[in-house]
């Protein structure tokens, strides 16, 4: 089984960005559930035919959906504003998941705010896990999009959100929104640099004594941390912090959304493979194909499938077995999608 | 013959940042000339004895020798106090080139301020290019440290200097300095997410279009960027840029600021080896041995030399030959060393 730990639902019916739109601009004249409501189901199916193509073409099974990233915006909009957002988002991405119960599983947009408490984010986060069956969220750490005016993920203010993560056991993708600094495109700058900047703050904290079972993600096969891992090794080593391979074991996961295959191979190189989850972040922020292989630069389980030192118990951890592991929630979904009517792709 | 472009003056004799912080306290006693005049030549050639023994011990024979780059502080200071400042560091940098002219090249700190205009710089940028025989500048693109409140390299506000570095035919090496954003770690976040920023920023930018001879280096390895280059290749494409070896080629140089043999293996297999400059940072963000090789993490040489793919041809070019294109200046100073009496490693 080939489970994708990084997907975004980036093919939304437009009403949807209509309603934040309108909802940004004070124009608005509905409510979210009133969009919601109002977009039929075969809009849905229709909306993620592109993910399921390409689920079918690359031979990945299951995708762990969330909201589009850069739309979550959370330097725009007030609390209540946010918070409808992503209730509209994740509702949607909750009925694309009834949809097509084998290939989608959710993961949820917080609704954060610029100077927002993590303490306020917990019911949403409880509602998508508990009510819709969804198995993580994304966590941006810098909600001012790309100013970095909260404090780091280390700090105490967001040990509310922690809490309720390690009550619920599930885990946080740590991905940022879009950008507003004019400094930082959104996907090739700022999504990078919150990867790097994570794992940096990780490393210099002691947050994991806290909470020993807190599991995050790092996207984006983890910005520029596995090309620098000499580099960490040694800050770690002069800063008198554990090794890095002890810092990771249970808390860091990187997933493998790399676009070429020498940095797919450096990524399995110097990474435990045990840290490792499949991700393409497929429909997202590179949609074409690489002149130089024929194929989609994002098709990352071609990368994957080419590395020939790598045997076959590690691809197994790699494309699904970290992956029940870092989000345990998914296991009865399978479990329960494998022994549904019709099901056949559960147990490539 | 090896040259070494990236090393920063990090062992200073203390009364040099003792100065500083009296200038940031408002408990100045003397002025920078004094503090000048006061170290001798003696504490310089002390201060200098890591730097000589590595560079002898590593086989590398001229560094490219700039002031500390985490000490360069533009978001502390005024203009008065910043320009006074980064002339210290580069009269001493200056001293250092005089006293080992074989084995130091300098380039200068820029007197940046937050909300500086860049137009205010090229006086110093010319007085240490002409007078004290510099090669290039450090530029910080964010000289808020670590706000990033300054518009991005591409913007025409930066135009003023680019004409300067033009005219003088000097590069820039993009370099941020410490980081006064609890989020950012100098070492560790800010210093990749700054050249993985600006790379992005040339990506999306004309600047090179207005500028055909301007070059920059991008230090540490490039920040994320090798590693991602298939990303920026994807993004390139479906933003309908030009391939990004046309974007590079006469303008942007990685370093070889890598600091383990897989993330060293990458850059030089994805980068045009014309694009590569050999650099180390040596002594500088990372100062111990890696228990798994016994060698230092920064001994990029090494790392280098063991690619055995990597033709006698193309080490040249990253050890030597490019250095030469990218600060031209360098080469009159090469072999005046050269012809120097006692001059013994320049042709190494």
């Amino acid at each position: 089984m080939v489970i994708d730990c990084h997907g975004h639902y980036t093919t939304v019916p437009h009403e949807v960005q209509a309603f934040r739109e309108a909802q940004i601009t004070g124009r608005l004249s509905g409510s979210a559930l009133e969009v919601n409501a109002a977009i039929t189901d075969d809009q849905l199916r229709e909306s993620v035919r592109p993910q399921l193509a390409f689920q079918a073409a690359r031979g990945t099974d299951l995708t762990i959906f969330s909201p589009r990233a850069s739309a979550m915006g959370h330097h725009v909009g007030d609390r209540a504003a946010n918070a409808q957002w992503a209730q509209l988002c994740n509702d949607l991405v909750h009925r694309v998941c009834r949809l097509f119960p084998k290939q989608f599983v959710g993961v949820c947009q917080l609704p954060q705010t610029v100077g927002g408490s993590p303490g306020d984010w917990g019911g949403e986060l409880e509602r998508c896990v508990n009510e819709l069956g969804f198995v993580g969220c994304n966590l941006n750490p810098d909600p001012s999009g790309g100013h970095w005016t909260a404090p780091p993920l280390t700090d105490r203010t967001w040990y509310p959100l922690y809490e309720r993560l390690v009550e619920l056991d599930v885990p946080a993708m740590v991905h940022v929104s879009a950008s507003c600094n004019p400094n930082f495109h959104a996907t090739g700058a700022h999504y990078l640099n919150a990867d790097t900047t994570a794992f940096m703050q990780f490393l210099t904290g002691d947050l994991f004594r806290d909470f020993p079972t807190l599991r995050f993600v790092i996207p984006h096969g983890g910005g520029a941390v596995p090309y620098h891992w000499g580099r960490y090794r040694g800050l770690a080593q002069d800063m008198k912090r554990p090794p890095l391979v002890d810092l990771i074991r249970d808390n860091i996961f990187f997933d493998t959304c790399v676009y070429h295959s020498p940095g797919m191979e450096l990524l399995l190189k110097v990474m435990p493979v045990d840290n490792i989850v499949f991700g393409s972040e497929m429909v997202g922020a590179v949609r074409s194909i690489d002149p130089e292989t024929g194929h989609y630069f994002d098709d990352t389980k071609r990368y994957i499938e080419q590395i020939s030192p790598l045997g076959v118990d590690a691809r197994r951890k790699i494309f699904e077995l970290n992956a029940r592991k870092v989000y345990p929630r998914i296991v009865p979904l399978i479990d329960a999608a494998a022994s549904a009517p019709g099901a056949t792709n559960t147990s490539r």
